[in-house]
């Protein structure tokens, strides 16, 4: 290959040192001359902050460039650009506010300090006319935050769907297709190390709830408010869901939702729910993420790809990086909140169709009863399943399943506390969003 | 909503004013509050170049606006950005030359025009130091482009597969799905207006390699000479074959291959191949196009939506023309061809498996003499597919098929002209490559 463009040489500093910052650095070496042909950039990389600076790793820093103070890597007055790879809230704000604050542009892969503190952060860029970009912060080898903000920069987001986090991807799949317990699925996940070491906040559907708060903010250009929004993990979810739901044709799979729900306020909620199995959404399997985004002119599309480790998340950082250098000295501010009329929809106002499962005795009425509690709040079933064995067509009928047509989740609720007190229902129910896209 | 950014009034001139130019006014005109809130950008459309100014159209621009003279357009004194969508390499190169040269960027949809011309058309820009973008060339609603451009900068593309001719894909799908023969499923895209009035491009397989040209350019920065790539259409897919790969595990889809053959050779091809079902790809319907890429960093990844229409096509444009604002006055210069070093793989170098069927005389020693045949070339099977009615086993055996591992294109012609002369062989030979991803 012949370098023909390279005109400009970057230095920049990394905070944080894991696998994603080793994986950042090994593109910079190993493809600089495709980066230097493709966007004129040359890069070095001046200081990194880690936490050890003796572990053993698989690449070789300048002399020099190795500190365990953050403050020498965004301090250091060669450095342009800091890239902030250490997650969490804490030091990690810090590190992103004294950039922020000196003029320097920052790339993050940090969906927690984004979606938590975004407030503080934003108006920090603001402040200081310094843009902060954060393509790696959201299904790293999907270019979802590139793709809602420029390549359909001219639509309105009308619907998007997500499977964004793959450890609980991985873990419901395992359960689907080897029909694993989902303590079982969890423990395989943690030893392949698709799960970190405290898997807290994949399972419990926060690390998708973040990623869908930005996801929130791209599409509508306001800060959802965490507490606002609608999270729930896949730590209830049974085998038994999932061999129920795949009789009636669906997988079930962690969703993170975002779309319009009014004028001015937007759905934001991620859960395990059920997709149709013809759905594009139903085929990802493993770690591999998806996004399926309809906008108003662009139509349905859907993205799938890798959404962590060291050579997906690395890709997306050096993509914001190389954007970072073309609007270094530009009017171009990257993203900033432009749209503070829209709100978080409450989530019982939020519809879809569901799945409800209880236990019943098996006695004259029942269904009567529990069909007649849903229709007196105008929810009507597009479908009902009871296990049925030909060879005993006279055994009781102890367990059944409906599906909702499209209800608010208040009512639904409502009805669901209704059916709790009836002395034929013998369990608490199951319930889980059925989704439609 | 409420503009918070808006600071920049662009003016714009657009030559070619068909479905996707009323597209892109209307985007223009209906979000320009997400625009500006986006981009910072304001647009006015300042002059229209159509064939007819008296059509009726959906759309009113300002009074005038509209001329059936592009050179009005090009050489308006207040135009800064010039939209091409006429289409085709003759005019069209001038309207883009004279933009060019007048140093007011171009923004086009001309797959054609890139293809054929891109050696005048970059140099022209190299020249005149003026960028021209071209997202909506290839797969309107798919950001292909600035996924491979920016979005994976960091990748080398290690494998690209696509469907991007809508109106074969529906076709095929028809023909799959509903049993029609080619020539009314053709008819029927037509009707539908899935098909131009001339549908020629698009069966016989240019459309796509067009865009498969371009999309070798993107990944590897070279222009590929169209004479160098490979190119077939779909128009020799029959409904039999089309059921026989159903019935064998694969859909047949019009697939364009973009990867590296060799340290310094590209493979660029686009026929009807075997896809297998469990694929995404397979499961592309309709006018839908899609791309299975994979980055040497990022890993697999698959973009899907809609290739083509007014909607989809007017917002690559427009996606197109933020990105021509952000980079006015800046060094940033859009694509330009990088390596020259790069050439197109001989076709006959090309290797993957196929599926090849014969009709064959009933009698002793065909299969044997058929398969040394192949043999002798080094080229093996991995399975083989012949009629078998269990209520006549005794029936003749005149029809076989056979799926070879993977071997050179050049090797398996010369076995098939050798099947040929067997007298046991009584029909041309149907050939199709068996895709792998």
């Amino acid at each position: 290959m012949t370098a023909v463009m390279a005109n400009q040489k970057i230095k920049i500093g990394l905070v944080g040192f894991g696998t994603v910052g080793v994986g950042v650095c090994k593109i910079l070496q190993e493809q600089a001359t495709l980066l230097a042909n493709r966007s004129g950039a040359e890069f070095e990389v001046v200081k990194v902050a880690m936490r050890d600076t003796t572990k053993k790793r698989d690449i070789e820093l300048p002399a020099g460039a190795a500190t365990t103070d953050w403050q020498e890597v965004v301090n250091h007055p060669e450095v342009e650009l800091v890239i902030e790879l250490m997650g969490g809230t804490g030091i990690a704000f810090d590190v992103v506010s004294a950039a922020l604050k000196a003029g320097k542009p920052v790339i993050t892969g940090n969906k927690a300090l984004l979606a938590e503190r975004g407030e503080e952060v934003f108006a920090l860029s603001a402040e200081n006319n310094t843009p902060i970009y954060f393509e790696a912060s959201v299904a790293g080898g999907i270019p979802i935050i590139k793709t809602i903000r420029e390549a359909f920069v001219g639509n309105n987001v009308a619907n998007l769907a997500g499977i964004i986090n793959g450890t609980c991807n991985y873990i419901l799949e395992r359960m689907t297709e080897a029909g694993l317990s989902y303590d079982v699925a969890l423990k395989e996940a943690m030893d392949l190390g698709y799960a970190e070491a405290d898997p807290t906040l994949d399972i419990n559907g926060w690390d998708a709830g973040h990623k869908a708060i930005l996801l929130g903010a791209m599409s509508y250009g306001f800060l959802p408010a965490p507490q606002d929004t609608y999270v729930t993990g896949i730590e209830n979810v049974k085998l038994e869901d999932i061999t129920l739901a795949d009789k009636l044709g669906y997988a079930i799979k962690l969703i993170s939702v975002v779309k319009p729900a009014s004028e001015q306020t937007v759905e934001i909620r991620t859960q395990a729910s059920f997709v149709p199995k013809s759905h594009l959404l139903a085929k990802v399997d493993g770690v591999f993420n998806a996004v399926a985004l309809s906008g108003d002119a662009v139509g349905d599309s859907f993205i799938y790809g890798r959404g962590a480790g060291e050579g997906p998340t690395a890709t997306a950082v050096v993509a914001d990086l190389i954007d970072a250098v073309k609007n270094l000295g530009t009017a171009n501010k990257g993203f900033l909140p432009y749209d503070t009329s829209y709100s978080v929809a409450p989530i019982d106002d939020t519809e879809t169709a569901y799945f409800i499962s209880i236990d019943v005795q098996d006695e004259p009425g029942v269904m009567a009863k529990i069909t007649s509690l849903f229709s007196d709040r105008g929810i009507s079933f597009s479908g009902t399943h009871s296990h049925l064995d030909p060879n005993a067509p006279d055994a009781a009928m102890n367990h059944v399943s409906f599906i909702t047509h499209v209800a608010k989740y208040g009512v639904l609720k409502a009805a669901l506390a209704d059916l709790a007190d009836l002395d034929c229902v013998t369990s608490e129910p199951t319930l889980y969003r059925v989704e439609s896209f």
